[in-house]
């Protein structure tokens, strides 16, 4: 198929490769324009309109803000040659996710929202977990390009904005696993226990799985640098977590507790590191 | 070996037919009798302390005031027959640990602390996690004991209250993803996707760990009746969480939010409830 | 003096009112024009930009969006009859302020941010106690107006923003005794005590003042309908505290709470009582 | 009248001395004896049981360990010049007064919970505010002794634990008025304002009273050495606030926050000092 990339961050920059290696014609831009230019078999274009057209167009960029901005200043839903879809990958506010909607619609753009969960790594081995809400037939039609970047989608219904719900649901709870692990360490080296003793028997047990383990490995080690994923998106995350949360009155203490510390964490010089580092709040707390 | 088991909830039972299947002669006591005489291939005794005596003795009991009761009451430590080594399987304070530790000491009896992960139905298949500490050369005795009820034991270190600490570490971590499904199934509730859903995509993806999948299918069935643990006893197992943080200056802000919701649900009938309806505070609170 | 008013809620209404009596000619606009026709001795005009010119012109909007609405649609900083001074009442985020600051700069008219402390009846009485940041010479200039409505001004400096800060301190904490109240309340009340015993001790003696004796007499007799300050406005309130919060790195979990529990409020229906209906919260969730 | 008085520390102190000055008959105790000698005009007695007998006899102590030890270990129940009246006046928790209430009744004496409110300076002016619970006879006998320590005596039925459900939720609101102004001067000083100026204002106008005044002032000139009530003593009241809160079911966040916060300042060194140094934990917090 013929598709157009925007956005080639760490996460975005993998998925358009395993796009291209699965034989795809790939059109890919970027603010910045070497990293389109450095992705062997795709093809850089010179303006985001450019990859903003074929059968499919996808877009994985940092927040609302630099999504409102590629769209807006790139007149992209005014284009001539418009994609037959447009596959939303970033994580962005439900908020937006519904005005978009709204606007491709009168664009006559068909709009799927799909977040995917998964690190770097993940996206490199197409191994992410997408999730996607939108019209069945749009979804139907980018599905073979979809499950080149990911193990599975899972289909959230007709309204695109509820993938980007789900998505900050998990979001959502991989924080809290984090500040769970930040506490409860906390609490064991306050006890004179190593933290990481702990981390090591549950994160091999009860809490065997990917988010636990991994996360569990980096905050044993201290290893926030080079971030995966910097605590300031961290937060952000939440921030929309919270946000959404407002919209529909739902009551949220532990993404309240979570956005204390992580500006805790940002007020200490953090938030340029993993946003594992968030646990260091909670070890900063006790004294330690 | 011949031990004795005092203690004969649902945990107690399935551990104290282990150690009959593995071949032990194993004195048996309950509070209430009835517990005692029908477990097949047991010798039921008519005190406690006919049952701490022999090569090891295992309390299995409910909490602080039940063990202090039955040590106290039975004069266990001033009995004659006393046990090589006590056992202490129960989740109980830090405090009462060390305070065990230094009377045990004095009465010259070794002491163990070995609280377990793990629910009744791992309890029955000897699939236990125990988390073992004091003396080596106690721990190695019971050694082949622990492994009748356990798949591993995990040690930490000579001071038997840091298994406590570690115990109460996990069950914080545990009622603190309880919790956090809780919020994110509401949320997504909130946003018109069904929380189950989100649950299920979830905990069979980066979540995909047995507290998770366990525990995030009794939250989408809403199968709170009959508990496999109490919301009373999570309640209990918190203000553990609590009292140790404070002990070490150990600000636990997660902990204070389970402590408050935890409240909520008692104060809303759910006290003998699966402790997962927990969950439904954050639903009702959301105004569902 | 020649002013404008701009915005005639029941606190606008009130001050413009001051205004008139003091002896100044008074130009009025809402955006629903009865009120403006029927404030006595006022000059009611059709269109916002006539009311912004003269010596000095006031807003009183009720929050940034109505206060974006009418300086962009109605054209104002782009006006021939530009005032000399805007004194912004409203109460608006930190970070609008700052943009103010800049718009009225480059458009030449000098910005200064005065909200105010105090309900309705204080507005009548000319009781207000006026926060006010912005230019010396702006401020010295719109002085004798603020001495109509207020009490007192107390000088921020001369970055408006400042004031709007201050402002949002002082309903931060106003609404953090609200909440204390609650939950004071909701203890007493589960101990057997009636709750406003409790207050009408406690407002009387260590925390007699204002806030704790007007309040603590609202929540007392549940008295919030019709309400002097609806909590859907409360909600705003806390919502800008946590933006500017936030945007300054200042953890601050009380108003988390307090954000959470107006969510609480909201989602059971009493978004249009009084704010103070928030301490029905409290009451709730210990389950009376 | 004849009465005794044990326990004084600085509040003891000055509350006996009222007694003294009021023309009564005071037997006086003290752990350390000097305290107890150096009172002018008060009869010293050797033993606790002497004190504890006459018209009446005031227990004025730290904590519920303290006031369990003068009773337990002084064997005052069980003492044959017992007093008609048992006026307990320290802050203790809601279950030892129920306690008492029993222990009293079984030794027929009567007991009158009776903690008050105010620092040293109000007890030496005799200007304390006093919340009293009990039998209404008991309560008559022993109130021209109160009318010498106490402004007015707030009453609040006869089961004695009430009293001290008032005291807790009054400290409640205290402390939490106190972290209020702490995140509130956090806030504005990461706007470029002085904490200080902001509470100056809003305590002189809208918050103006005993307590936002008093604190006010000592926070904003940091004035936490010496001590005129320790944090460490902070961190009490908010425990047995917690607790009695469990027991009846009652959700508190605020209380929550404050206790991570006061372990939080515990943790940073800060147990002994005026526990107004709480407020250090939203400045540090925000990294300043």
């Amino acid at each position: 198929m013929d598709v157009g990339f925007i956005g080639l961050g760490r996460m975005g920059r993998a998925m358009a490769r395993r796009l291209v290696e699965a034989g795809h014609r790939v059109r890919v831009w970027n603010r910045t324009p070497e990293a389109a230019r450095s992705l062997e078999g795709a093809e850089p274009v010179a303006r985001a309109a450019e990859a903003f057209s074929g059968d499919a167009a996808f877009t994985m960029l940092a927040d609302d803000a630099a999504l409102r901005a590629v769209i807006g200043q790139g007149g992209l839903l005014e284009g001539t040659a418009r994609p037959a879809v447009h596959v939303g990958l970033s994580t962005i506010s439900v908020a937006l996710a519904k005005e978009l909607t709204e606007t491709h619609a009168r664009a006559k753009i068909a709009y799927v929202s799909a977040p995917v969960f998964g690190r770097p790594d993940a996206a490199a081995a197409g191994a992410l977990h997408i999730v996607a809400a939108g019209a069945d037939e749009a979804i139907a039609r980018v599905q073979p390009l979809l499950d080149a970047m990911g193990t599975k989608t899972w289909r959230f219904g007709a309204e695109p904005e509820k993938a980007n719900a789900v998505k900050l649901a998990g979001n959502f709870m991989l924080v809290s696993a984090i500040e769970a692990m930040g506490e409860a360490s906390a609490f064991a080296e306050g006890h004179g226990i190593p933290g990481k003793d702990v981390l090591a028997m549950l994160t091999s047990t009860l809490f065997a799985s990917p988010v636990y383990t991994n996360y569990g490995a980096i905050i044993s080690e201290g290893r926030f640098d080079p971030p995966s994923f910097t605590l300031r998106l961290g937060m952000k995350d939440v921030r929309l977590v919270l946000e959404a949360g407002e919209a529909a009155s739902v009551p949220m203490p532990f993404a309240s507790v979570l956005r204390d510390n992580l500006l805790d964490a940002i007020a200490h010089g953090d938030a340029d590191r993993d946003f594992a580092a968030l646990t260091r709040v909670a070890t900063r707390r006790s004294g330690r």
